[in-house]
């Protein structure tokens, strides 16, 4: 039996309460301090893995409670009902670094698949206070920061042409490893700024027009299912560095448009 | 004529001023998207140019108004009354890069020295809604994120003293040059994670206990001078890579205590 259609209208107040109780369940352990290695051996407290878990644990039951028949993939719990038309896929803390690190540039990224095409993601904030979502026609960032005035924003990419004009990002270059490694450093050379640290937050800039390449290797689906629909829904382009689908992750290329996109293939490519 | 010595209890309502002032001047430009050069040349609007102005006009103005025979040494305008006993340091966007690509990882800094030794300073970040001050005894944050509950934490730097379990944060590993690029990369690969793209919020984790190390090459006196109390008043210490005074920049080793900043100043002069 395939489940009725999902609209927009449905997916984003499901999704809302899905920001806010990830954000419930991860806050508590954020800037807490990660116990020093040596003092406990073999009992080392890790907020960043029980922050993890206790995330993805009520995003299960929550997506489970209201669409039980529902696939999900999670990067702390694994595969469930795989083969069903929907599929959720879950990394409740991406930038598990910038997380321990008590830096404000990680998120939970929920997204929704439809026979493995994405249909909806979220990245959400909830130290900052700011949810970006996308469907893959229309993205927005809705901020409940320090004002806590509400506000919607609509997300375009920019119209950045020309690599020499580009703002490039990658989490960290020294992850990058062997021919790639190369690759993407002749990339960066070529581009007028590049800003590394930023783990999902450099996916959700570029739909807000802030940054114009991303370039990545090694993802898993979890790392950018959720955040597909949110670059595509602003105008830009995610594919993996040889124009393939990037559903399943691995060395992932996502530009603001088709033409910045192209070139940046070129140049990976060693055209 | 010398000023009557400034307290915590008078700075701090200051410095929440500057935070507010600074703060309202900065957001209207954050995630402003910068004009892509080929379109305007010669005329290109650049929001962190505008951004930066802006803000360290408020706040030179509130100190002039308040301090009026306090010197004022700043990134955008200056200095002015050398050689007056209090002297404030001010870099309105610090992580200038960050804020380009609209990532949430830059700070406004202010610095008040007395004869040359810093005696309080701030770290405020708007968009986050948190705010680091210390006066060299006690540091703390101030946090108005979206609960809209005002939070204060007494920060603590951790207890880490080995490399071996060290966090160490540098904003790019790629502006290190020459042979303190090579001293980096070695206290690097005896550390246990580095992060890049902090800047000035590095600084402040560090204070909070997230992160062990940070070393950057560089710097300005309105890069540090704010930063140097509240990693002090965090139970830090902070000096350039040969343990001289930082508050002039240059390169900085910063860490969260005496045992660790000194098995890293060993590892960055080669011993």
């Amino acid at each position: 039996m395939n489940s009725p259609e999902l609209t927009a209208a449905t997916l984003e107040p499901f999704f809302d309460e899905l920001a806010r109780l990830s954000g419930e369940a991860i806050m508590p352990y954020f800037r807490m301090q990660p116990a020093v290695a040596d003092k406990t051996p073999g009992q080392v407290f890790d907020p960043v893995t029980e922050a993890d878990r206790a995330a993805e644990r009520v995003i299960r039951a929550h997506i489970k409670k209201h669409f039980p028949d529902h696939a999900i993939r999670g990067e702390e719990f694994g595969r469930e009902n795989t083969g069903a038309e929907y599929e959720w896929v879950i990394d409740p803390i991406d930038g598990t670094r910038g997380f321990i690190c008590g830096l404000p540039t990680w998120g939970t990224l929920v997204g929704l698949q439809r026979n493995g095409i994405a249909v909806f993601g979220m990245m959400n904030q909830p130290h900052v206070g700011e949810c970006f979502t996308g469907d893959g026609k229309i993205s927005r960032v809705i901020s409940t920061s320090r004002t806590q005035i509400l506000k919607t924003r609509i997300l375009k990419t920019r119209d950045c042409l020309s690599l020499g004009d580009a703002f490039i990002a990658t989490t960290s270059p020294r992850i990058i490893k062997g021919e790639e490694s190369l690759a993407y450093d002749r990339l960066e050379a070529r581009c007028k700024l590049a800003r590394y640290g930023g783990d999902c937050y450099a996916y959700a800039a570029l739909a807000a027009g802030q940054i114009d390449l991303v370039v990545e290797t090694g993802l898993q689906a979890y790392d950018i299912a959720a955040l597909i629909p949110i670059i595509e829904g602003a105008g830009g382009i995610v594919t993996t560095w040889t124009g393939g689908s990037p559903a399943e992750g691995g060395s992932i290329l996502a530009a603001g448009n088709k033409a910045l996109h192209s070139q940046a293939m070129d140049v990976l490519s060693g055209y």
